[in-house]
């Protein structure tokens, strides 16, 4: 019986919100963790994020008016400055103390913006997932809002045995399911290697590397899953004739549920040789959005397979092999995660507001 | 925490259930709190409300023929006269004594069917929401099926603070939400009453009584829900150095909740100055859809964010200001009508067939 | 009340699948009771069904790869054989106990494909309804999914006194209705007939028998519902003047209840005399899918407003005629042979894999 798909969200944590570019001078309403929030930039390009509900009858405040750096509300006008407190109601002088709307820890890294949905206390900035490689390298990025729960990405993610089939067309060497990667817990990461020798050079990265197509090519992976919310592919491929000239590159994953089922997906592609020029970012690019689309059709299946069944009268078992060691690991720290995350904080509710 | 989506409906009362002109001689089906209604007029003109679903096997009704005065079934042609007895049975000479369907109290009054969903020894027809002005005067109307609660509704037509902001460019002059009203209780009415002096006139009442656009204005209002489904609100407006020359008019509201959530919303604008034009009235008519339209959204917007909010993780609070008395008003007088009902017909639903 | 949208489902019986023709060389997906099904034949021609649920991580079977006579998964390449056991495992050499999807019984028989949805051990094949007259004779089929409880179609097919209301253009002679049949139980099959002498010539039969249109017609039908899945009614008309010249056919209808509150419908009409040309099986082909669309939008209708009446707040009766007779006596059936199943066996889940 697959656990994935009624893991408990975990509140405590940063997850991605939007990327650096989405986010300026107009408001931007997104659900994330169950919560809806409104997202702008001050006119100092400060990012903000408040809960997306107006303090007087809950009006959204993203479908209101951004004035300066306030959010004046479309229904009665209650007008709020970034730091959530109310500062202006056109038919009141007093304001009440409890007019303000909550603002929610907000940091701008790596060209996405991080948002802590729980107890504004414990937002240790800190704790970000670092990923410097996303800094200055050529990259592409990539987002879908997947109607599928977020374990399910990252377990795709984590078990590469599914490359030949989901991207035959693009990365179709099914070598690629017979390395069993070597699998470990570090706190609440996992990570996950693996070393490939002499498999032969597919369309995408004979495409992108200039390596000829299907000649024998080494390819070396390590996946870390920074739990909830990250999972980070550092690799590199080589002519196994020249392992000299090394192509290292990074796949780096934001996973962010939307607390209705359904997961806010953003993806990067990082080319992290010199000289990657414009056409190769280009092939690059397309490559990326046609192996993430096929991902997205296949978990979405997936998922409605998984909602089927969950009703259904049929008894159904999953079976595992090793290869699914790393994903198995990821299940443990997100159910590890809540279960702290629940005996710390036995009353969310009331201490998230 | 916001009670407005929540309120129970109330079945002892008297409903909008259509205008006149849209109930003829073709059967009309509406859902109006929660129960399946079937609308028709006999060949004499006489209105009929009866439940929508045959004795038989609950077939609709409103899906069969219309035989002179009677429904024939479009099932098994099961015949209900307008009393709801069952007339014929085309397999059977002997009709069974519990072969009927329910017929609605249903009365005719200011251009609209008002129905009674609730115990028929208690509808008293003169407890329908009286509204001469009505009758006679000139008049346009509106229609829409609100997926809101209507509670929402009635709020927002008892709270004026919300025009500057969601009718700015119809009606927009922010000292509308700087008067407070003066609003009370008189058993199951509310009142509130407000007098603006000296505003700037706005376009769309420039337009229809001709005043200059943005010359000072005086604005009575007086503001009445006669719960749980109606809300009167008499108005005039003159130029401020022209008491003599007043502008009387009045807008109704009416509101039946259709048990699913959503709220069939009717309102009238009726001028009751004399020699209002053709042209005045459809320079009316454009602006009051306009305007009703634009409640129509914000309302449906502010309901989408309460049924996401319900289920949230966040908490949030609703403050209120002293503006809002007459909505908090219209809120109590409701929870006590349902009280008071649950109170006495402590089975309703026996009691309703 | 009705029960009839409230009937639990029965597991332990045969329902068909698709027709003979549905399934092939391509993987098809069909939800039946329930259950994610997938159909396909192998290179031998062989039908069959296999839990559409891969064992490794619940992605469909019926969005992967039919590999001779295996099933490869689409997403890990898990390879399944006809018999449910897994064959090949892409990244592990071992293959798990436990790596098999359930197979479900399944018979080809009359041009249909007949699956047993509950415990295998009591799958018997001679339960299969047995309906000689499909093999050979001229026929013509219709399909829809019905969004009906599967009993509101059962009910439909026993009880005709509908015909002159719903397919008044097709077969109206209104005394139809007028004729009680005789309805009785045999184990758990209802049997009804009814023989109906001097009935007037409707469209229909005079263009599909000669007649003259709207002369005297005799009639004998019988209906007989062998539950769960099947209604057959064998009929015969001939012109009343010249009862040599006998017309007989049958209609058969199987229904098989998607799990979801809709409903698999096909039927059959089987010509049953000598000589029927191509013409006229064009001339019935199109008849019956008119009056089949009709059945399926009356009990649409039908069902959209009991789901609408069971949450309702108006108390609403079934009254019931002799012509009833039938349709009842197969509410009884089916709520018997669901508590037998509920007694026989307690814990139908964890036998059932
Ligand atoms: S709901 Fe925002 S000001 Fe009233
Ligand atoms: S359902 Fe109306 S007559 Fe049978
Ligand atoms: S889900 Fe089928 S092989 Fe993994």
């Amino acid at each position: 019986m697959s656990a994935s798909s009624t893991s408990p969200l975990i509140r405590n944590a940063w997850y991605a919100a939007a990327t650096s570019a989405e986010v300026g001078r107009t408001l931007l309403g997104r659900h994330l963790l169950g919560t809806p929030v409104v997202l702008y930039r001050t006119e100092a390009g400060e990012p903000v994020a408040l809960l997306d509900a107006c303090a007087h009858r809950q009006f959204p405040l993203s479908r209101s008016a951004l004035v300066g750096d306030d959010i004046r509300c479309g229904y009665h006008g209650f007008t709020f400055a970034s730091s959530g407190e109310c500062v202006h109601i056109p038919s009141s002088p007093r304001i009440p103390r409890d007019a303000r709307v909550r603002r929610f820890p907000l940091v701008e890294r790596h060209d996405m913006l991080w948002l802590w949905p729980g107890d504004p206390a414990l937002a240790d900035p800190s704790r970000i997932p670092d990923c410097p490689w996303l800094d200055g390298s050529a990259k592409v990025s990539y987002y879908a809002h997947l109607r599928a729960h977020y374990q399910l990405l990252i377990e795709n993610l984590l078990d590469f045995s599914h490359v030949p089939y989901v991207h035959h067309d693009q990365q179709g060497h099914p070598e690629l399911a017979r390395v069993i990667p070597r699998a470990r817990e570090h706190g609440d990461t996992v990570v996950s290697t693996r070393v490939m020798r002499e498999s032969s050079t597919p369309p995408l990265w004979s495409d992108v590397m200039g390596l000829p197509l299907g000649a024998s090519m080494d390819h070396d992976q390590r996946f870390e899953f920074r739990a909830p919310s990250a999972v980070c592919i550092r690799q590199a491929v080589w002519a196994s004739q020249d392992p000299g000239q090394r192509y290292p590159f990074s796949t780096t994953h934001f996973m962010t549920p939307d607390g209705c089922g359904a997961t806010h997906y953003w993806s990067w592609v990082s080319l992290e040789w010199e000289g990657v020029d414009p056409a190769t970012l280009e092939r690059m690019d397309r490559g990326a959005r046609e192996v993430a689309d096929q991902d997205v059709v296949a978990l979405e299946a997936q998922q409605a397979l998984h909602d089927r069944l969950r009703d259904g009268a049929v008894a159904h078992g999953v079976v595992s092999v090793p290869f699914d060691a790393g994903s198995l690991l990821t299940r443990q720290v997100l159910v590890r995660m809540a279960k702290r995350e629940r005996e710390t904080a036995p009353e969310p509710r009331s201490a998230a507001s």
